[in-house]
């Protein structure tokens, strides 16, 4: 595919979530069709979506049917199974590429393609077993954070060694799966930088967002976030090296000691569409139908913060704000620690009719 | 239904059009589910809802499934027969209410409505045939523009009269249709003004956009419009005077010589997605589900323009331009004279990263 999509052709996308949801109705106001596939019945991005297919990432029917709907495939996680991504692969294009998406599934990769890069990352090493984890915590020190490979997300898969009898019970909790120990950062805050490349190989940033995490969920994400202009270059420009480094096509997120990259939108861009003209879904839209990327100007100041749990219980206030905007995930159940929506604030408008 | 909707429950909307399109975007971002009730096949708005019945207006069966599967009705278009109206409001709320439909639905009850408010508009006088046409225009002058009372749009159902012996095929031109004679208004700018009136009764109005238009239909509209303060704020007042004249529940629009009202989101209300935190489609859809309207917010100089059949071709050209919000209508073909999208564009934003 190297044409760019016209409006009336068709997008998969890989999960049928809250980011599958904002990213369909991004496609739909550019007069691209969607599919979703999604095992999970009744998903949120199935509801402003032509179609969804309703089916495990193992059904091999299920999946070349998709794959043959559609123009181009995309993801909302990065967590697919890489003999889906195979079959899908064999018969429409997918993107961003598969690198991109097998670097973010795996920590260890991740970190190996960073520090490749020159950038730099928490402490890390390779932890197989109980020799391995005691070799490592005696270099790195204490506190540290075991962590599985693959497969977490939201501080899940995750364990804490604060001293040396900590870490069977840390080993136990990783299942078996082989896992990555991190040393702890000492950081200031912690910023995001949502990125896209286009088909071209242009890359476009928005401006850093300053995240807050509660219970290691992301609660609030800030922009502009509370730094100075260096900086702001520096994790921009650090952005387009990773990149450039995957021959990525699509939005990605970082930071300055870099922690994770994303190959997708991500939570830490949801003020983009309210403080910005084009936002993190359209961006990636536009990138993966090979569209041109949007230069990313921003109108407002914005805060970001997620709605979670029982937060759905502030909704009539939140609705009543001057200067707030809802989008609710369309979630058929209300559960504790669940994402049900977010709430973006835009700050220092006037009062102009 | 005097109670809020709450998030899950589902508005019904009649017409699966362009605007119910928007409506259904919006009512997504607010967690309420979207049925569209249309007589085409394929329609815009099933895209982006849950569901879509594909029936006539004067399919009863139909109609009352639809009526069942939602909690409130509402409508994109203000020419929906009083039969089914009658059908669906026997068995769930319906909003903005009937009064409201009905003025806007012929010119003349409307004009009335309008000076019965002590509101300026273009002369006027009922045509029923030759005898009453040659007296109005005797009254009034020429030129003059004979309209059908009913189902005019975009310059349709319309007669220009510049001297007498236009009148007959003027009359001819109505096909019998009852008509309504109107004088020529000398105006300097055409402005709109979209207005919602909540549940409780309380008025918010965007402020008034710059109409411009071609072949009778509209071009662009710009935010904000060359007029002064003073003339500003009477299009705002007079507006909240019309709605609460109809004890209207939703988004309508106005001028100061009231050339007409729109019972429902309108096209030149478009600008508000690019320019405002809460759009005109959001605002509907709060009036309608009995949530509080939002501030009108406006962060952005906006200028909207209607993409018209070839204007198309321009799509790729127009993704590449710095500041242009794009929002297609996924329409299936392309024909001269037909709204395909509309572009969005936001002057004066710094780049900032």
């Amino acid at each position: 595919m190297s044409e760019a999509l016209v409006p009336g052709q068709t997008i998969g996308i890989l999960g049928g979530g809250q980011l599958g949801r904002m990213l369909a109705m991004a496609a739909a106001r550019l007069g691209l069709h969607v599919h979703i596939y999604e095992p999970g019945v009744e998903p949120p991005a199935g509801e402003v979506a032509r179609c969804t297919f309703t089916a495990s990432y193992d059904d091999a029917v299920a999946l070349e049917d998709f794959a043959r709907s559609v123009d181009v495939v995309t993801y909302e996680f990065e967590n697919v199974p890489a003999a889906a991504l195979d079959r899908i692969e064999a018969l429409v294009p997918f993107r961003p590429n598969r690198r991109a998406l097998a670097v973010s599934q795996d920590r260890l990769d991740e970190k190996a393609f960073l520090t490749g890069l020159g950038l730099t990352t928490a402490p890390y090493a390779a932890v197989d077993d109980a020799g391995s984890l005691a070799k490592a915590l005696s270099a790195m020190g204490m506190p540290a954070i075991l962590k599985t490979r693959q497969l977490g997300y939201d501080g899940k898969g995750q364990a804490r060694i604060d001293a040396p009898g900590d870490a069977g019970a840390a080993l136990d909790a990783m299942g078996g799966a082989p896992a990555i120990l991190e040393g702890f950062v000492h950081f200031e805050r912690e910023i995001s930088v949502i990125a896209a490349r286009g088909a071209d190989g242009r890359v476009m940033a928005f401006e850093p967002g300053e995240n807050r995490h509660e219970d290691g969920i992301l609660r609030t994400t800030r922009v502009p976030a509370a730094i100075g202009g260096a900086t702001r270059l520096d994790a921009v420009t650090l952005a387009g090296r990773i990149l450039n480094g995957l021959d990525y096509i699509g939005v990605t997120v970082g930071g300055l000691v870099v922690n994770e990259i994303a190959p997708r939108v991500h939570n830490s861009g949801h003020w983009t569409e309210a403080g910005c003209v084009v936002d993190q879904f359209e961006q990636h839209i536009r990138a993966v139908a090979g569209w041109p990327l949007a230069e990313p100007l921003r109108h407002s100041d914005v805060e970001m913060e997620n709605l979670i749990g029982c937060d759905m219980d502030r909704v009539p206030a939140i609705a009543a704000e001057e200067g707030a905007r809802l989008q609710l995930y369309g979630k058929a159940e209300t559960r504790a620690g669940r994402k049900m929506g977010h709430v973006t604030r835009v700050s220092g408008l006037a009062r102009r009719r």
